[in-house]
């Protein structure tokens, strides 16, 4: 395939693309929800500020029809319809263009699942594009209708971070979730250890580096925001990027907390086989000392020798019981004082 | 929830926000406490040093009004009621905001506990918020009211440096009780090893990462402040800071000697485990190898074939009795002479 | 041997080389194939673009002639020769010299096969060089004959993309079967672990390794690419360029999933050698317990006792097999408490 | 503790400090020892070079004397006396202050020693502060008395490079003997391993670590120096200097030899000890094959049945230990051939 | 011992250190073998190329001599004569000083042995010094005598150049025989493992660290040469130093596969040792399992009852044995099921 051929990449495929459309600016607002169809209605705003959010992605005449509309690059198109990209920041003359994922927490499977999220930056407007619900920006969609903030007054690079920011709060959710599934299992570890545990761990921490390599990048995109070199942003907006960024690395480190959890219980599984072969090997070992003295004992009356002691006397029976009755009450005064007996 | 909402986020609620005031200068000094209700009467100092301890953080309110007076940006009063930070700094205009930790140990659980302390450096006041109780920086108020190493000459700067340097004193305190149940347990470990101390060394593991993970961002913090791009700092000033800077690093290393010492540990419980074993699976195999001889020969003469060697000789129980003895003392010796006898 | 001596190094010798042929600017495009001994009739194009591929190396005289025609230094040409190197960027006065490779995934020994591909952009040809067959580039040719993308008219380092494009797109390839491997071997080994698995998963785990040190500095080449400090490409290639950065970044990111997903495989291997040693001994103790009481008995009432309980009496017998039968019961009973008779 | 407060900190008190002192030029020198309390009898010198050395260091009042002689800033003296410090430099307006450390080995607990170096370099004069013995510096003093090498006419700059160099020497004696013990270890290992084998190993990694961690940061300091920003040092002292940060990072680079040497010890231990496991499982198993059917055939002999065959063979006896001892002989020829009986 | 003072450090002592002396420039060419006492008699060359050749580093006079003769630094000579440093570059006002390695490789103990080669590169001279034979330098030697590739016409950087490549290609040598003895191991590993192949894995992991750690300094150094800050090079010889960089990488990344082969060969031999055991204790259950109840019913039926069913029966004896034929087969039955027959 040619670089700049326009085909959706992805899994996810909703029935029809939605286009939701918000004109405004400190006085006005205008919402429209426009079918597919109708975008090449669109038009560059000229004046005003402009948010668009298209949801579904499997019809790439759309997203180039909007390409168009808004000068983007090929590459660019390319990229919003090839939902398989790690997150990043190119920046283009007119534009910039950010790709970043929302997650999603298996809770079954203990897996992660995401969705990519792409936006574009430009003089006026505000483009974001997802694959699946449009519920995830409605926080947002109610801010503007209620001008909570004075968001509408705040400039077109306000909105791009509020977007961002909406992203990374979500992540904390999925954190939350495997925190809960990992002190869980600890817990059921604790207790009794089998394979199957051992599974749940290793999915779980393949979860948590999954997460891990696709925050890493994100960091490195808010990181070139706040460094805003591009001057796309407001002063003020920039202190704002720049507690999103505090917020990715609080999630890192939370991450990081999560792997050192399910190291830890790695180690008390492994170490729980061990000490169960431990605990068996000394059932058997005090089993075979308690009863082999007393078959032998068993056996050499058993002999059939012309002469031999205590055969003829009436309780030479049990005497030998006797016999093998102390020795057994020896050896588990022996076991006894070792601790052999107490189950750890 | 809108950025730059003003809600706590923690746990600890204390019944009443206190206030403490110091305004001082070289001469002078007045010491107040106010209750928050009373926060409203407060204004920017014109003249002297303003030192402002704001204890307990529920109260939203009391934040917003001292942010008012104080001209903290909405940002600033955000991350002091949410609790939950990381160490940072930030620069503003008019200040500088620092967001640090106090750690606290907790013996039983071996476990860290936190309470976050948020400072903000302006022109001529300090103010110090944090959720717990205010003996922390009580030795400060000491020196203050005695004027020891003429504190009170000394510009505000000097006064964030000393509740920074209170700060990271106190983590020694934290590092001396770990190193302390380290030892305990390590001792314990050699004498007798069980999975309980397995446990106990993976608390404290996972204790000491989580101060790593709080004190390197600290470091970063005291690091910034150090080469005071800003200004902030007299250069006498910065000397001390660097001070607390080589305390910082210190610290770091003493951390990572712990956790060398808990990775070692964890070995010897591993290796212990397997000792064990050992030892169990050579108990069994003298136990076996000392009684099956034995048995055998009594199951031989317990055979009933019409014509057997020794049945009819008066001595032929004690032979077989002796043959027995014989084989069992060429065995010990082989185990002796193979040390399988001793104890490791 | 002095450093610049022309000799092939490397393991692949093709028939014959072959050289193809395209000059080509926006409106024409004349295609060629020539013999090795026909290079001597080339010359550096005056006019157009051209893109020169050659296939077959062993052949250091063609290198040599090519090498005069084209202006490239004596380390250039030993280089192109030497198909062991790894990828780097050279820059020369007159052309860049890259050193990439292809790779090949060996199925039936899960193993990594590579073939160096050296590239040499001039002011307006590039020359590429290939051990083995031809093929890899075809969709180029195709592209160049039917002028899609309208590549004939774009620049010559348009066309250094292009193949360098189509050098990382074969990557994903051999990552796709290589992670299908993965599966299929993770999926076998939770069913039924064996050592010929471990031997498997090492060898890709080798694979992935090798994979891994081939692609780091093939990024750092491209990189240095997309840096652009030479000017040798527009900006426009640049943004293209770019594009194949992040593939080549996603796709070590994807490398790494495989090396976790392994790293786990091997955990889960090791600890199901542990449980089968684990299962093996339960086994042993439990046989051992039910047993050793019953042969204890039998061994008792086969004493030769003149006075022994039960041994007149007509049911003696079924007395002592019932006596036998109760203990086996009740161990058997004590083992299902501890769940020793589940499988796991 | 307010900062600032000189209170010596650290665990060695020898008897009484002494000031050792050199004034020296080019022409002259004159060597002098005064106890602490003539300290007050001291001046900054005028002219010619001074080099004090005091040892001992619990009396903080002569640390405060000589610190106000020589105008030391409050911190340094408070660092001089609290010798747990890390290695660091200082650079103040009139002199560098360089913290470093003697390494002492005690071969006994195999672990390391220290004690902390403080030197002062002035414009004209070097002072040197140290906890033990005045001993260490001999050799210096011997130079400067006989002139070898005309040392007292180069600048004071040398003088402070020739007691680095003296710290550093010392450094490669405590390294050949870590080294010693570490090839003592390995060769016991190798024919004998046993639990205390583990400790001595984690003691000597513990100590290797804590060397580790005290020789970088005196590489940094070093470092610092090579580079000399401050202007501090001659060119040809800063060669000087660069040889010892060459033997800074030769000593490292033989440090990370003895780890990998004890990492190698500590896989051999562990790998031993299953060894053992292995060879006594495989003793018992022998043990148990080679008995098991010989106690069967005797138990089948001993049964009561009135009809057995060979019971009233004359030979019946001896055909029955010799059916045993075949089945043991092919028992051991299997053993043999799948080579269970050699020892590893 | 004071800095600067010339004494040799090292084990290889040859008999009498030989100066071979080539004096050239493009047309003409003089060729010397000296012993040491001539050194005298040699003076800085004043037109034309020198390089000279120190064979034997045992006299330090010798070295001293020469070091007068060409304005050698003390600390150079230091160097030259101490032949246990680590690859670095120093730069002096007249010279580069270059110390590099040669490596051997001891078949035998799978061992390093190196050699300290130093290089003098001067305005218009080279010395090199070795302590072993002379015969690694003969390839240049040849070269110069018959002017291949007209190394007498290129400057004297040149000739630096060429004995520094002529070092990195003798890695290479090292490196196969290190690879062959891996494959060798590996391939033995496969076969059957012992705890002598552990030791052949350390031995092998040992000495491609010390390689690894000889050759990241000397990486340093070829780096610093070609940035070239001193102009010590003509560019056409940087181009010729950035091939041998490649070639150190390269060496590198060949380095880390043979310790990632260590590493899973380190996995395989543990990983087999686990396997071994679960062999062992697998064949004692199926022992124990088979003969456990024939023994007991053996012992029934020896049991002394008066009333016993069987034992009157003329085939009783064979229905007991049936039996036991009976409870075997069905055991073996499930052991087959179970795959606890097979060898893995």
């Amino acid at each position: 395939m040619a670089p700049g051929s326009l085909v959706h990449v992805g899994e996810v495929k909703t029935k029809a693309p939605t286009i939701s459309l918000f004109e405004y600016d400190a006085q006005t607002l205008s919402e429209r929800t426009l079918p597919a169809k109708e975008a090449s209605t669109l038009a560059m705003p000229t004046k005003g500020k402009l948010w668009l959010n298209v949801h579904g992605l499997h019809d790439a005449e759309l997203v180039k029809q909007l390409g168009e509309t808004f000068k983007l690059h090929p590459l660019t198109m390319e990229d919003i319809l090839n939902t398989t990209q790690r997150p990043k920041i190119d920046s283009y003359d007119d534009y910039l263009f950010i790709v970043t994922r929302f997650f999603y927490y298996d809770d079954k499977r203990m897996a992660i699942n995401s969705e990519q999220i792409s936006l574009v930056l430009g003089k006026n407007f505000v483009l974001s594009f997802q694959e699946r619900a449009t519920g995830s920006f409605e926080p947002i969609r109610e801010r503007l209708r209620s001008d909570r903030g004075h968001i509408r007054g705040l400039g077109i690079d306000y909105m791009a971070y509020a977007l961002l920011d909406m992203v990374v709060d979500r992540y904390f959710e999925v954190l939350e979730k495997m925190g809960e599934d990992c002190e869980n299992l600890e817990e059921v570890l604790l207790r009794k250890s089998n394979a199957k545990l051992l599974k749940n761990i290793h999915q779980l921490k393949r979860s948590s580096m999954e997460l891990r390599r696709a925050v890493w990048p994100l960091r490195e995109v808010i990181n070139t925001l706040v460094r805003n070199d591009d001057k796309a942003f407001t002063d003020n907006t920039v202190l704002y990027l720049r507690d999103v960024y505090d917020h990715i690395v609080h999630f890192i480190e939370s991450l990081e907390s999560i792997r050192d959890m399910l190291g830890g219980m790695m180690d008390i599984y492994l170490s729980s086989i061990s000490n169960r072969v431990n605990m068996e090997v000394r059932a058997l070992t005090v089993v075979t000392m308690l009863f082999m003295p007393a078959t032998l004992i068993s056996g050499i009356f058993g002999m059939n020798f012309d002469v031999m002691p205590w055969l003829k006397h009436p309780n030479g029976f049990w005497f030998a019981l006797g016999l093998m009755g102390c020795i057994a009450t020896v050896m588990t005064l022996i076991f006894w004082r070792r601790q052999w007996l107490s189950r750890s």
